[in-house]
């Protein structure tokens, strides 16, 4: 059983050429055989396309219904009779390029709702789509084919590149962003960052934060997530950089190119990041430091110092890898054992 | 003092045969005196009533000036002279059930906001509220005696269970959620979940995310807190369960009846919850894990790996709670000698 | 180079004079002329400001192109030839005050939008700037000068002080604030905090949550960040309290004066802090502790019990710092070792 279509119509039935095209897969046989969307090997049927990437769901591949799967050289075996076996080396991209065939991403609706709020000096582009009660502020520029979601904002002198979305509750302001960019729903880009100085009598004074968000294109910031504008100059995230959701970014924060950033991350006022950077799930980086290209930072880090590149950190404080898991389990060893070296109770 | 009458009318003054009737309790006497509300025992004054759950306000219970006392048996020998002490098993559930006769939930104020953007095709059930700018998108289903707040929307396709309600600023999606939902202000519900494959050229291109969030009855969502939809197939969560502020779901969790997810923990996709799991604040699950019927996630865990039924895990990675607290003993001893294991700085 | 005008208007030229004036600084020499505006030191020009606190930029100092920099007396030595050295104590808030004076903050429009609702009895102060789709519920009262940004609700019978501001699409309810507040994008104060009451059955009960928020002077909630009213009496932030992003506060939290609570902080229910104490990225503190004044908690600590005054803690469980940092260095020894005591791999 493929998408709900009340929330994901379908463009099947499509040919399985056509898919194999899309695909970038070779067929033998039946490139009329009809298909009627897409759907996880468990759930699918002899009307959908699946796909097997990696062992995890190989048990779930050997019994499936559906009708094709997207596998990798070395499950063709795995394939049940019947099963057209699409082989590629990278079957979940595969798939994400049929799921698209299947349902495209909706299109915008080009136009302005009555109810949104557009500032005369406004700059709309062509085939643009506003929701109701948008808000554009005086003087930004948004691109062509872009769509700005119900109840979202556009702050006064903001640029938004072409193909861009902004999905519903979300804002940017004092920011430039380029084509493809995404804002999921209540995120919140360029907003003024933690920037105050204490006197000496414990008074905070904030510092006005005077610098922009600059976002490359294809960057996407998860739902609620925040990036801070910039304290003086700008905080950047590359081209094609992806937040998940509930993530901080603090002001001035630098990424490079493509970077991975999980959810719940928090990176504090001044990093740089280089390109191909992943940050897992709920770890947090010290202000100031660098981290080197395609470095990745374990789930709930706490990373203090710079990280060279291509170079794995785990923990917190973190190190690299290999030593923290032999830390935990020396760590391990010892809680088995009493003070004089005996062992204690089994763990 | 009782409530803030600004913020939470009241229905009394009530007579204590009527409290005690809601509460479940038995009185001698005078069922005919009259409260005025209810208030903490710190607060309280002869015309509230107040409670005791287990030990940590004693002290406050032999100062209170409260009228009543909801109390368990064994404290009733603290509860002051002229106090009446209404004895009963879950002191804290009675204070509730009396809480709702005086400050019960604002109902639905039956109608919609001439400012509120309805689809045509959508349907609104009897006495349900529409707020201010709220958005109803096409063909969405709203039940009876519903709350949709200021600000808030439901999308296109949406069916929303009787009783339930969507607190200002909250957003759902690709949804389909039972009675008596509640999403708390600023909740996000079916967003596109962190879906993407990295080529070899470092280009991520998203996979397709066409799965919805299916929510049980009674399910609550807590503020400004998100839950992806699934990427193929359904994120689910079972009825009762409750989430906190700042949680993070993602696609395709699913959890059983009655969990409890507190803030700002974040469950990577596929996870699999069973009933009454109680997740503490900040901890983090990794992704396709499977965690037994009421076991125990300590606050800030990290967790790697399933964890059986009735078992209490803390520390990251995440242990067995009572090896992990041997761990830590072990090493705040180990700081407090020298190498040579002499005794080092008394810790 | 300077703030970008299309975000960030500028007053300028300003005097040296003036400039001096507004930073308490003294000038010898040229107070006429004529400085354009501020800048970091990386990227400041002759007709900029810029400054240096610390250490951390004394290289970019000494190659800066700045026409003037604040500095410490210590960091004359290092100011470049024909670039003004305005010297004192602090820096930072010299910088402060004149890049107020470039850019003040925008002062509020006064007049309310006219998509914006606000109730027939609310009260709106003289000079106070209302904007597009806010809302504005029944009795409430906001003071003179203050700015509701667009999307932003105000909850009835709400009280907001004078020259405070809620940024888009903020949420304020069940609350009583101060002057000079600030409610940044997204945030979210007065929520109904998570308690309830499970059966033993496994239902789990809502406890009427019949407590408000207090916001003193100057507060401010950052992006996104949570405030939960309390349960029976009142969550309060003292005045000059700042939270930073996606910051939870859990219900009947009360704070001393001019705390810092930074980025992702999770504060259970029921903890007390007293005044100035700051509480660093990530770290959750368990509920009911009590942290004294002036205390300071480590970023990602998890503190589990009462802190005294002017401690610092670090680490999960959290101990003090220079206990948990030789924890740390002993556990790093120790996974250098093997079990026999023999040094294993370089560390």
């Amino acid at each position: 059983m493929g998408a709900d279509p009340r929330f994901f119509p379908t463009r099947g039935p499509i040919a399985l050429a056509a898919i194999a095209q899309a695909a970038g897969v070779s067929i033998d046989g039946d490139g009329d055989r009809l298909f009627d969307g897409v759907a996880p090997l468990t759930d699918a049927g002899p009307q959908d396309v699946a796909f097997l990437e990696g062992r995890r769901m190989l048990a779930a591949l050997r019994e499936t219904r559906a009708g094709a799967v997207f596998v990798a050289a070395g499950a063709v075996k795995d394939v049940p009779e019947g099963c057209i076996a699409l082989v590629t080396e990278a079957p979940q991209l595969a798939y994400a390029r049929v799921a698209s065939l299947f349902h495209p991403l909706p299109a915008p609706v080009p136009g302005i709702h009555p109810t949104a709020t557009v500032a005369p000096d406004a700059v709309i582009g062509e085939g643009t789509e506003i929701g109701p009660y948008a808000v554009i502020g005086a003087g930004a520029q948004i691109g062509a084919g872009c769509i700005i979601g119900a109840l979202a904002s556009v702050g006064a002198g903001c640029v938004l590149g072409a193909g861009s979305v902004l999905r519903s509750h979300a804002s940017m302001e004092h920011c430039i962003a380029g084509a493809g960019v995404v804002l999921h729903q209540g995120a919140r880009v360029g907003n003024e960052g933690f920037g105050f100085v204490t006197t000496k009598t414990g008074q905070h004074v904030t510092v006005p934060q005077i610098g922009r968000v600059i976002l490359g294109d294809g960057v996407e910031i998860g739902t609620n997530s925040c990036v801070d504008r910039g304290a003086g100059g700008d905080t950047v995230l590359g081209p094609g950089t992806r937040l998940d959701n509930l993530v901080q970014i603090g002001h001035n924060v630098k990424t490079g190119r493509g970077c991975v950033i999980v959810a719940q991350v928090g990176i504090a006022g001044s990093v740089e990041l280089g390109d191909y950077v992943v940050v897992a799930a709920q770890a947090g980086l010290a202000g100031h430091i660098k981290v080197g290209p395609q470095a990745r930072i374990g789930a709930q880090a706490g990373v203090m110092n710079d990280v060279p590149p291509a170079t794995d950190v785990v923990g917190s404080p973190a190190w690299p890898a290999r030593e923290t898991l032999r830390a935990f389990a020396r760590l391990r060893q010892l809680a088995a054992t009493k003070r004089d070296g005996t062992s204690g109770e089994t763990p």
